[in-house]
């Protein structure tokens, strides 16, 4: 363990001193274990829990019955590195400087990253005294002084950006081709050492699970945050031997069972430990179903469109969350973000969330806790450094909108905005402008007020 | 209860005695007890077990969650009255008159009916001593001697046809404006009285339900089979007072709030009388959402189109087993259809199905014991007198297509045929002929050999 995780052992030391005196009104033996475990390009629809017909999660499934399956959960963007710092920080992508008028994502040749002086969720716990390891793919900037490790997380162990890319060509030939790790050139970190390039993708899933459970076991005895963002699903689909061939749903299938698999090995880790019920676990996804990878792309359900859209199917996304004794199982229709985990942890463990700056969260415990109305009463759409569309109550009106069917995207924008009534129309086809200008305007109130809180910085996925 | 259920009193009288003899094999305590719930134009995505976002179906969800969820689960028609005839009977509507070049369901005006020579399941379970009751729509025939008192139902009592027919007009003003029941002059009938007219639709899937209750509570100490084709959540949308505006979903949701109580009630009244144990109970729907009724319309979830169509989305729906002790729990991804039902039933009590005729159906009783493998390895696709499409094993090919967006349909025959791998590409979006057209030409073989077995008759619903 320590050749492992040698910038623990401070911590280690530490938490049985006085970073105990942080969390006084921790209401349980101790401030609870945070696991976060966030899929890449899952839909709304990819889970049995969320109703496909053949993919099959029981460990998943579980966690959504035994606790909280939230069905009006969004990310802060349809796209990883934004939806990722948006998670991290409770705010914004526009007010982090991840939301610029050129590149969408992160890049090998980006020269930016989540500006450090933003507070992560791993900052805010490792100063409580919890051990913080992030384990799986980072996308929020790949040079050293981006890293997790400068970003609040003791441990890293993952690939820096995305699995598509440092490829030696892109294209849908390659993407959906053969399963060969050779063709992506993207490397596998651990803290800031590069061990292996390209990172053998075959057995990525598995080895983030093995990291994920060995940095659980060695924490036993002290309050810990693991964040741990699978590479999968996102296209190049890849899965270890075990899983090769045996789901019904093909590739896309057989690397959920991975995932699957994974989350099952945690779960069981937690449950051996005793940690269980000391222990919130979390499950979303950064962003909706990659569509334009046909059958090795996912699926939204019922729900319009997928990533890189503004659309339901974009943005709304399974959101679980299982700590056995503390969260009241129940399907939550009440609206909730990942923008809302920075203040929900903040509650949940005690711990202080940044004062200095707007946070686009809510706190959620309560929710969590007794199944109370939910904080959150809207949500704002962004693509790139455009407020494309924002939810208020029911009702959801788009401002512009853009496909990913389409290679154009077919960007529209519209004088009237389109109008749905999301819990009577979830699939956003009956559009109520006309009927409904109040509504319209309530929602125009609301953006403005919104657009006046923001700052706007260069994006650094746009920096040279 | 004799005011009620006159005809039965002979059937309770001979259960005692000689009726005995006709389920020597009974392998419990005796011949198990079934329940039919049969929804109207519910989707396959409208049941929060099988994804809906915020429509809460908990008493059917226990069904699915402690008994068996089918998933790819058919109907044999995308419409009601054949999907209905085939139900019943294990056949395709092709073979029993209900499917011809003109009208695809019955109207008030009709003079035909589902063929009293057709064995329905009430008629051979009805020979094996037990009583049986259909409550709700039959839509098979609305003349007397059509009525389910003449289709081997001890009692009747429902309304005959849809409840959108009989109507002062027909238009979405009416069918989507206030709740007014006396818009529609839709006979509610008790055996083959008339007993109300128009039907009160408000409180309709509340009295199904104590009538059902009723019946059960009756034939607590002898064999019954319940046939409940529910009126709900075909348009226009009712729900008693209790029930209405408070589904997020709105009136849709208020319907199958409705509906999922009475799916409690009817669990419940098994339960206090010790039969739920006896009684195998199964959900389904007669086919796909009827998109054109906007936001009173379900949801087919992932799958394309809606009722009217052969995409997955009209004929694919929910498929509930439930019976404690027997039915072993779990996802069942193979193939099963609403034509399976009378062979399954007849293993499953030993009763005896016709053998002087073709049945359509299989025997799905060992995917119910344990989990076997589903005999159904395809499933074919009528649009009225027409095969549209086949599936066999993963893949369905399309000769034809229709949508039911459109008031033209946009009918469209393919020289070659659409091809689908349905694992794979469930929503049916990626075209694989070019790739498979060996695929192709075995479907095309097992048409052929369909076929041949075919006796076309005259539409029952075309007959004047």
């Amino acid at each position: 363990m320590l050749r492992l995780f040698p910038l623990l052992l401070p911590l280690l030391l530490c938490t049985c001193g006085p970073a105990q005196e942080n969390t006084p009104t921790a209401p349980r033996t101790g401030p609870p274990n945070v696991v976060i475990i966030y899929m890449d390009d899952m839909g709304f629809g990819d889970l049995s829990s969320y109703g496909h017909p053949n993919i099959q999660t029981p460990n998943v499934d579980r966690l959504a019955r035994e606790g909280q399956r939230w069905t009006s959960f969004y990310t802060a963007s349809s796209v990883c590195s934004p939806s990722r710092g948006a998670l991290l920080t409770g705010r914004y992508p526009i007010r982090i400087g991840l939301a610029g008028p050129q590149k969408r994502v992160f890049f090998p040749d980006s020269k930016g990253g989540l500006p450090t002086e933003e507070i992560t969720i791993a900052e805010m716990l490792q100063s409580e005294g919890y051990a913080t390891a992030c384990i799986g793919k980072w996308h929020l900037g790949h040079l050293p002084e981006y890293l997790p490790t400068r970003q609040g997380f003791d441990y890293y162990f993952g690939i820096p950006y995305s699995n598509d890319m440092d490829g030696i060509k892109w294209g849908l030939d390659y993407l959906l081709g053969p399963m060969d790790t050779s063709l992506w050139k993207v490397p596998l970190l651990e803290n800031e050492t590069e061990i292996q390039r390209p990172a053998n993708q075959f057995t990525i899933t598995k080895r983030y699970t093995e990291k994920a459970v060995e940095f659980i076991t060695g924490q036993r005895d002290s309050p810990f945050f693991l964040y741990l963002p699978h590479s999968m699903v996102h296209t190049p689909l890849f899965a270890s031997e075990a899983f090769q061939g045996k789901s019904p749903r093909g590739r896309f299938g057989d690397a959920m069972a991975e995932v699957d698999w994974s989350v099952g090995e945690i779960t069981k880790a937690l449950e051996e430990l005793g940690l269980a019920e000391n222990t919130l676990i979390i499950f979303s996804s950064d962003n909706g179903p990659w569509l334009s990878m046909r059958e090795h792309g996912g699926s939204a359900g019922l729900l319009k469109d997928g990533k890189g859209t503004t659309w339901e199917g974009g943005m709304r996304v399974p959101g679980i969350f299982y700590q056995p004794g503390s969260v009241a199982p129940g399907t939550i229709t009440d609206m909730g973000s990942t923008l809302d985990l920075l203040p929900t942890l903040a509650a949940w463990t005690g711990a202080q969330a940044p004062t200095d700056r707007i946070l686009d969260g809510f706190d959620l415990s309560a929710v969590l806790r007794e199944r109370a109305p939910s904080p959150r009463d809207h949500m704002l759409f962004y693509r790139k450094d455009e407020l494309f569309a924002a939810r208020r109550g029911d009702y959801k009106a788009h401002f512009i909108t853009a496909t990913c069917y389409r290679p154009d995207n077919m960007r529209e924008v519209h004088a009237t905005p389109l109008l749905y009534h999301l819990h009577h129309d979830p699939s956003e086809v009956y559009d109520k402008a006309v009927e409904h200008p109040e509504v319209l305007a309530e929602i125009q109130e609301m953006v403005d007020n919104h657009s006046r809180t923001v700052v706007r910085v260069e994006a650094e996925m746009d920096r040279r």
